[in-house]
């Protein structure tokens, strides 16, 4: 049996041990749902209020240059870009996760005119299976078809002009093989749209690797840039001039400040914008993707591993009565441990009460995220401790 | 003629004057952009802090539910709808004007099976034609139609789902009679969609009154919500349960936190909601909005006439190269005033440059804004005196 000092020293020896002082986190908290909602960079407040003050409430309408807002969108999204894999002008930050998929999924059918169905699994998350039906509803000849996980390789027929696949799955946090996937994919003629948003800043991603398509993904998750802070759209290079969104705004126009009444996408990656960029909400997002960038990927992942490891080993020896819901092999499991537990909704609160932080999913599932960035190896051993103490101990 | 004296003494005598106060403008600045870029209420950097540093940063997960992001689009929602004259659970705060219109525009077709026409007015802000465009172009039978602006009654004929208009022009300010467009609408069957992003906060708007079907608008103009902040959606109580938004999010579901994979939408406006809210972006907007609530909307609109008015009344005298190029009739112009002339582009720079602040349009374009809430009438005196500087003075 382990103990918690095995665990501090645990700590001691992080490499990245420092950057959880660049977070804002209450004493004795113990906060595994960075998978829900990331913490708050402390740089985060400043970066937020100079937008806020200077650039809006001195630079005015100047700001839209003299601060580079009009640029924000693309810049933002090449340092994702680093985190994820893609070449610069290859993603953009953009909307929300589901207003995206939207756009994908759309551009996605567009590209491969004659074949009419998109392709998911039954566990996706929820937003894209609705998202799926809601580009569906609105084509007569489009049919989303929902497979079982197991069912998915078979079913890339020559009908299918799009798979939609989220890379790590929210309830269990199983990782997808995406480059076979996508090599499987394409093979049958198949443009992939990849749903990255239990990914990024959690496992290795790579979409130049993995030779990917379309994607998008939330950034308010493990990549911390704030509640329901702006999404990232990528398209890879190659795709850029056939690939059109459905959503034609002002600002994905080749020169939207000529104010012509005729449609002309922009070049490249830009072409997906549709609105006005929110400007504070792209601020706090990028104070933490610019602390992302001083982070070694490989590290982080190495940590992750590490962490989910600890949790899965100390739980089952202390704590047989939840049953493990996430790949034990840690080549397929993201950074999230999920355990089933009759009474999950009820043991997440009364470990919450007693500072310890994960989350429910219905109908049994208990959730906890383990962040890289700032979880420690003790908040492992305390989360357990109090599990132990909610839902009891093994003989 | 007037004099400069004039203008300090209705400055004096304005109702409104103090709450300039509430607003951050640096001295020297005469601000006629916000029109485009509203100024920045002063208690907005607080509001957002407190979202950012105690909400998020301390609350974590726990403010979806503990902080109220979870309601706050129908709360802001509803705020907006006191603004506008909408009833509670008509109005919806989400997504942006450009993503807006898509849903509406979508959603008015479906409502009008065995019609396939979207029209509009040439002069129509571009996105509104964009996006109007990029819905007709995924329907193979439905035609985008594009009408001058008094040919728009003839048009509206039993071929027509929607009609989809801006109510006050972006570029000359003109107000469309919008209950009687409604009406003419209605007569013939068809469903209006209003743009009303240059209408809130500057000119009198009652959706109840116009017997409105359909709305949207953004905030970051007269409403004063920061660069980017999300914009409004409005669905009339009778409309509410056969409208449907092509861009089925999560966020718009009945029980989100269910995770059903089948997707059944929330009653009411809420399911015009697609993906998270950006909570920090909304933290803007709604101290904007809590400072709007305490303003007389009547009196805010007879000193926006005044102020045109009198703007239009010095450069007549004065600046006679100048054309105005926005409705002479108060009753039919906005709060903005544009002018006609040729070096229109380099006398805004000239102008910015003396410290008097508009925009130019192209081709030829001068346009200012005149906010109620923080625009003196002496900014009207100085900004003349600076265009007679920059293009010269009347014989």
């Amino acid at each position: 049996m382990m103990d918690r000092a095995e665990f501090l020293e645990l700590d001691h020896r992080d490499p990245l041990a420092e950057v959880r002082d660049r977070f804002k986190l209450e004493e004795g908290l113990v906060y595994l749902d960075g998978n829900s909602l990331g913490a708050m960079p402390r740089a985060t407040p400043r970066r937020v209020a100079e937008v806020v003050e200077r650039e809006w409430g001195r630079g005015l309408i100047g700001s839209w240059e003299g601060a580079g807002w009009l640029e924000a969108p693309e810049r933002l999204g090449d340092k994702v870009g680093r985190l994820i894999g893609a070449q610069p002008g290859e993603v953009l930050v953009s909307d929300s996760t589901s207003v995206n998929l939207y756009k994908l999924v759309s551009a996605g059918l567009e590209m491969r005119p004659g074949r009419d169905v998109v392709l998911t699994e039954r566990s996706n998350f929820p937003t894209d299976l609705y998202i799926a039906g809601g580009v569906a509803a609105h084509r007569p000849k489009v049919d989303l078809r929902i497979v079982d996980r197991e069912d998915l390789a078979a079913a890339l027929t020559d009908q299918v002009a799009v798979l939609l696949m989220t890379h790590v799955d929210y309830l269990t946090g199983y990782i997808h093989d995406a480059e076979r996937l996508t090599r499987a994919a394409h093979q049958a003629g198949v443009v992939v749209v990849w749903d990255l948003s239990h990914s990024a800043g959690a496992v290795p991603v790579d979409l130049g690797a993995w030779g990917a398509d379309l994607a998008t993904g939330c950034t308010y998750k493990y990549l911390c840039g704030g509640p329901g802070s702006p999404a990232y759209i990528y398209v890879a290079a190659g795709l850029q001039e056939q690939a059109m969104s459905p959503l034609r705004g002002w600002f994905g126009h080749a020169r939207p400040f000529d104010f012509d009444s005729r449609y002309e996408p922009a070049a490249g990656v830009r072409r997906f914008l549709a609105g006005t960029p929110p400007v504070l909400a792209l601020a706090g997002l990028e104070s933490a993707l610019d602390l992302w960038l001083e982070v070694d990927m490989a590290a982080a992942r190495q940590k992750s591993t590490a962490l989910t490891e600890a949790f899965i080993k100390l739980v089952s020896q202390r704590c047989p009565a939840a049953a493990v819901l996430s790949p034990l092999d840690p080549e397929r499991r993201g950074s999230q441990v999920s355990l089933r537990y009759p009474g999950a909704e009820a043991a997440i609160a009364a470990m919450a009460a007693r500072g310890v932080v994960g989350d429910f999913r219905p109908p049994d599932a208990m959730r906890f995220g383990f962040s890289a960035l700032y979880t420690r190896f003790v908040d492992v051993w305390d989360a357990v401790d109090v599990l132990v103490e909610v839902i009891g101990a093994a003989d």
